[in-house]
């Protein structure tokens, strides 16, 4: 079919995967030729996800490289993180598009890496390579990229609500605090008590308090807004819900800055920006509002008592947090409409 | 714009309506041009809906006839029950074409109507005229109709689980049962306790026992069918979730059918019929595999020990039980493709 | 401590098991001796179960009958199914008292235990001893007796809210069907996508259709009730809330028995017996009404175009339905109050 | 009964009254003789919760202080702000002992009252007299006192958190932030859309931001206990389920202080306080720990990159947020046990 590509989805049979294919199935652009997964290749993939009973028929592919390459144009990565740090090398060299939704190729410390994820480093040479798909903020590096380094879903929802005001240098950068919440699906399909519903439901905490492996990824968009290091406190929480991510963050505002000036300062940032709805003064985002859809929307608030910001920014953690990112860098990596495939509303209620 | 037809939706700040304008702004041959409330005319739609911030930019419109007749070619009601008794005749005398989404003009037999909504009932004339939109199974009377009654929500999942049973004559007429299973979205967007989050939330309990308004709807579609009255038990109960309803339907096999027999009826009856996904034996719908979906999923399973078939039938109350089967009947009414602009899957999880 | 008894928990750190610790706790006749597991032995109890931080200080204690013995008088046995067919024997050879909450003793025919549970049936002598606790429909046996098996928790909503009709012969005995809907917990602790927060949150489903091993333990109880073997349909669903059964009963009533009749039975039949309410004509029970009890609450409607009986019964399935009704049994056991120690209101909201 | 009070409740019928009911029933040294509402007097106390069913046979009475001093020994308010101003001192008059839930004499400024809460403030010689019922901060006020304005729920919570360390002066006390998240019984059984079932579920938001009336009540007994003013952010947030309030503080840590010597001080501070547990160090709570029961756990973590402690702080809402720390303060009125009638354990799970 002309003026389409070919996308095959690794790691399919994860949140994230089947969130692709939810979306990429509504983009006028692409095609699914094959879904893959290295723990149930040769099942039906609607054995797993019965939802997509007489939409996908298919069977799920091994990981092979070379037949994804014969099948395909672009390929996701939606696997656990430590996988693509081998596996994406070689769809690259392959010749495929690559888009990896996991954090192996996010961080350019590979000493930072190991430390918050436990697992060897990727190779320097790939992880250079890597473009870091925040559309918003570094969109232009995405344009006509090979390989993309989607980013996590907390680190999306921090910094499209401080990169503004990170960039225009308006806050103390020792001062930010950054409160996230999150719906349970962040934790993926995996079995744990902490995706145990009898121990999720009517329950809130947090959880790797100070050791979050998204706390370096987030200093490490805002020092290179900064273009100064940035260090800060992240704190996720575990909400009983399915999706959505509300990160409340917090930074001491410099000279005197007014809310309205603020305010001004992130509609200009985000003016033309189809997926970031800056909220108008007084009104904040729930996560609901967001929700199946690719929209991050943020509002905020100024106390002048503290001389505190507050900023809430909102997003669903499977679609601006991981698959909806990922096809809106594919649409930027083909030189597409960035909503291409994505100008659907959110799901309400 | 040539090919697409202009719709406005009274009652749009219910749910219905707003999930009418979710699907409705998907819908590529349909333009929205009129949102219309009696309660809050003149507001922004997003002053209640802020989740469609930059989406929906209109100020509501008050219900006058002339004014939809010049704005829009279809109007949707999706209005309380006992207010299109009143306003259809006048949308219809100005030229409309019309879906109603409430019960006025679903029963045929006025006092029954009395009888369970204490509403007067509307004008028998308009009635008689109303075309019954239960589109897998009455469709032919919708293609090119004026004026459609949109079924309710739990009696297009009851009667989608029945009908093929009850045409081929092949179950005990007087032992259906049908305990019915909705998410609060149900109850719309109105307030009272049975809609407080503190008293739905962990929580199960059954409702209206022996005298829900959709009774003798669920009987009048399974009379016609037959060809003979019937009569029926129905028990509706609230579920601490938003969206969906699972109806789990009783009844009598007679003349010693088989599962096998009773799978292939169903399978034939609804071959070619997008939204109705019949499962393989032995597997069962779920309301989450359907979420957001215009999909009716039915399962079934027959006891050798009692001589009973027990049908599972899963539906989004939103989407095929409202507003998804509302825009069906808006396509089969125009002569398009029943799945225009409704070809998007479940959203999952 | 004079005139109490000591108390130990075999499966303690299921949920069965921590249910029947808060209850113990506050239980003014009985002091726990034994906290038991056998996959955990060695490790602080709160190791699993923080909540209980200060208050349970033991570590887990391995499966050993004669040090059983030599700490307790009485052993709750709240194993998976399976494993208390060879324990409990073991335990009471060793003088102890034992409740059994698991299924391996409620069913006399070990070929229908084989069938429902896929394990070797326990052996029959044993069976024969152990008394079936229900205890407002059997508690006479329960008076004194050392050996009890637990009902289930589905059992345990549906005879309750069935024996009265059943014992009086005023329903027809091949009409009842039993739709019942439980929370969560009734899984267990144990991880499987059934219990997956993403995968049942916003989500209803039934399961093991036409095949649940509850089935034939209502059977049974009715049968004997009855004095006929009774057969019935029994469909139990999966509600996303973690407490709280409630079982929806249909039956066809005979002679044509009326309302006001059938709620004066079982007014008189539960007369005197603390932990069933029979709701006044015209009321419900929901689940969230009995959370935390021990209570078994019941209201019906009967309806004349059917004729058929519909009987609504409210359980908190680890309370009545499990560690609540075995703390009963302990009483009756004993000789006390039934109500020692459960003699507390329901939580709410 | 000798060595019992008579207790009358104002507001019953609210969350923080039906609680009081459960509370007290079990409660040894307390006998309720009074059930009370100025909207529903006259009916059953079970017509608005049935949960109570033949637990509670009382109707409701009206306000009348001669009337309640003629029956109780002490009353408490539950009632919604702005109420128990104008009662409260009639109560008092009539010689009774008052604990007022509400906001209405916590706050020792008037006009910061009339501020965040928008009603006159009450009478200021009786907000002299009521003395602030945080139990663990300042007990010592409470013992035999007569007049007690019990704490709020977010107030609790972060109190709690946070007095051991600014008591000893080892945080800056401009650094403090409080993120908290309540479950929606904290909103209460009045009904808006923030409490609307469909709304609330699978969503998450901040409300009330920078103007919370929780705000000055936390400063206020920070203030008290460093002897100077203390500012601080406070933002509540709003999770989708029923019980529990979690607060995430932050501050910075001054000269250098570890996180095991701020262990040891909480330690301390909370020793022999009963309803206090401090995790240890690298465990933190969950609300739902705490749930149905009167604790406050506490876990706390050092962050050596940043300087800064992150503490977490669970209870209750209704119970150590409301209901049960009004018990606590009875307790210590009457010169008893803190934890008489209050010895039970968290509902898990």
């Amino acid at each position: 079919m002309s003026g389409t590509i070919r996308a095959a989805i690794v790691g399919s049979t994860g949140y994230g995967g089947v969130e692709l294919i939810r979306l990429l199935l509504q983009h006028p652009k692409v095609r699914i030729t094959s879904v893959i997964s290295s723990s149930a290749a040769g099942q039906l993939y609607t054995d797993g996800y019965p939802h997509l009973t007489e939409i996908i028929t298919d069977r799920l592919d091994a990981v092979d490289p070379e037949l994804v390459a014969s099948k395909a144009d672009v390929v996701f990565l939606a696997t656990p993180h430590g996988v693509s740090a081998a596996t994406a090398p070689k769809f690259l060299e392959a010749g495929l598009k690559v888009i990896d939704l996991s954090g192996d190729f996010r961080l350019q410390d590979g000493s930072v890496y190991e430390k918050y994820y436990k697992h060897a480093p990727a190779d320097p040479s790939y992880v250079k390579k890597a473009v870091y798909g925040l559309a918003e903020v570094f969109g232009a590096d995405v344009n006509g990229a090979s390989f993309v380094a989607n980013p996590g879903c907390y680190p999306t929802s921090a910094a499209l609500g401080l990169v503004p005001l990170v960039q225009a240098g308006w806050i103390d950068l020792d001062s930010i605090i950054i409160d996230a919440k999150s719906g349970v699906s962040g934790a993926g399909r995996g079995m744990s008590l902490t995706t145990h519903f009898s121990e999720v439901n009517e329950n809130f905490f947090a959880y790797k308090i100070n050791k979050h492996q998204h706390t370096p990824e987030i200093e490490q968009t805002l020092s290179r807004v900064a273009g100064r290091p940035v260090t800060l406190t992240f704190t996720p929480h575990l909400v009983p819900m399915t999706r959505g991510i509300l990160s409340t963050i917090y930074a001491k505002l410099e000279n005197g800055r007014t809310e309205a000036e603020v305010h001004e300062l992130y509609r200009q940032y985000y003016e033309g920006r189809r997926f970031v709805r800056v909220r108008p003064l007084g009104k904040f985002p729930a996560t609901k509002e967001v929700a199946g859809s690719n929209y991050c929307d943020i509002g905020l608030s100024v106390d002048a008592r503290t001389g505190r910001i507050t900023i809430l920014s909102a997003i669903d953690n499977l679609v601006k947090g991981a698959a909806g990112q990922a096809v809106q860098n594919l649409n930027l990596m083909m030189g597409w409409d960035e909503a291409e495939g994505l100008a659907f509303t959110p799901v309400y209620p």
